[in-house]
């Protein structure tokens, strides 16, 4: 079945006349970022509250929330039980990027155009803002099981807290760390990203998912569907990182380079690291397919967004 | 009921005849020590999971853990879940340590006289090995639903999480954080000490209890008793801070002082400190003899341990 979706791709430009994805996109974030600013720092002490804000509010992409809310509506989930998970997911995001940023990891001093949270905060509070983060995302995730059944907060705290931790997005930070200076193979690159963003964008898509009670056969459709839209993501991240700049990226270009950090473009040359990006996109438009659902156009506005972006 | 319980406090000698308080906890200690070691940095990346596993394991003395063994115990709770959360809060409670430990906190060399995760393993592989510490905690509390029903997993994780969080642990650091060389209250700093320490003391008794369907005014008592509980470890924490050495202690003792840090012992005096510490114990008796369970053994035990405590 797989291999029959790889040779035979099937077209699925956006259905623009029936869907409009920037309208959906538009309400959509406009709902996320509404509960974010709902939930996050309040009623935290002062410094650490500013801290978690500046960290999670007005920027980002959000292209986890929206993959959360773009499966549950796939799957008609509970609308209260997918703003928790997509807000939830952002939140593992951001605090993964506060420390990642921290001197001792990246020492990245700007992030979404802005100076990073060390830098406007100071260390102390980066670091305990982004561990607060992270109990936060949990925390929204348990809300009284009036507003979320407890089968569905269950499932989604056991989605969420495998991605991030160490077989998951904090174990591609480790590998991450420890490959610096190194020549990856592509097997060894493909599981590092896998872990350290794919992870997380998977359990994106599964969270969504498990907002519903879906078969088996739907919920692995959707997996692959996320597979693909994840390893296109950071194929299109080293693309950008040699082609775009700084102002169009938000953040400092050519670092991994700098880096000496493998990339999909060092690999495999620009041309062909462009190719495979649009090769992931028809796979991930060929699994929703095979899903069989009748509403998967913000799905695939998605996979088009991630491939066509330019930051 | 609250001010009866402080005038009348009633005598609560633990009934060794019955009990044996050293045998329950060698048992209890085994069961948490061959857990954690079963569940601490197991498949994870090479760095990372030694690092996860020399923050946690063969340390410590996994006070909250025995807590929700021993709420546990008094409520016949679930014993895969209560070994779980038993687990769990340990992993909040170490990776706050590694965290807490690092150059941009308190910079501690030396903890359980053992240099810290930092200087051992490097300031990143610290950074990340405490987030995925915090991740694995909520990772254990979600296994499958035959393992431990769904209710109990989603009360689980949003105890830890609310005690966890900005409102509970790292809201307490924070504070902790922005009262160095400042002269608190008492109030301030009892506010301070039920965030940082004393959330997840009171989450350990409060999960032990979720292991279980539990009226109440039961739950109630109980919490009563880790409230007390917690304040009384604070105080004796800051009176060994005065008179204990570095070889009994394990960390390096009259840092708080050196820091000018608040504690209990500068506000009140060393004598009226002891004296609280053992007012606290009687209110935390009293409370267990108000739940009117049965087997509040373990739970007598373990607070006449936190108050007669030498390290």
């Amino acid at each position: 079945m797989e291999s029959q979706i790889l040779t035979t791709p099937p077209n699925f430009a956006p259905a623009t006349s029936e869907f409009d994805a920037n309208a959906w996109m538009h309400v959509q974030l406009q709902r996320t970022e509404q509960a974010l600013s709902a939930w996050v720092g309040v009623n935290a002490p002062a410094n650490l509250g500013d801290a978690m804000r500046y960290a999670v509010l007005d920027g980002g992409k959000r292209l986890r929330p929206l993959l959360v809310l773009a499966a549950a509506q796939s799957v008609q989930g509970l609308p209260e039980a997918a703003i928790r998970a997509a807000c939830a997911v952002e939140l593992i995001h951001a605090y993964s990027l506060v420390h990642d940023d921290m001197p001792c990891m990246d020492n990245d001093v700007l992030r979404r155009g802005k100076p990073t949270v060390h830098v406007q905060f100071g260390e102390s509070q980066a670091l305990l803002g982004g561990d607060a983060l992270q109990a936060l995302a949990f925390e929204l995730l348990t809300p009284s099981e009036l507003e979320v059944p407890a089968s569905v907060q269950a499932k989604l705290c056991r989605i969420l807290a495998q991605a991030a931790g160490a077989q998951g997005m904090a174990g591609g930070q480790a590998i991450d760390l420890a490959s610096v200076g190194k020549t990856l193979t592509e097997q060894e690159l493909r599981h590092m990203h896998s872990l350290k963003t794919g992870a997380l964008l998977e359990a994106s898509v599964a969270m969504g998912v498990a907002c519903a009670t879906v078969p088996a056969p739907v919920q692995q459709a959707l997996a692959r569907y996320a597979t693909a839209l994840g390893i296109a993501f950071q194929v299109v991240d080293d693309v950008l990182d040699v082609v775009a700049d700084a102002a169009t990226l938000g953040k400092t270009p050519g670092k991994d380079a700098a880096n000496e950090k493998p990339t999909f473009v060092s690999l495999m040359g620009l041309d062909a690291a462009r190719s495979y990006a649009n090769d992931l996109l028809e796979q991930a438009l060929a699994a929703l397919h095979d899903s069989g659902l009748q509403d998967v156009r913000a799905l695939s506005a998605l996979a088009h967004l991630v491939v066509s972006r330019s930051h």
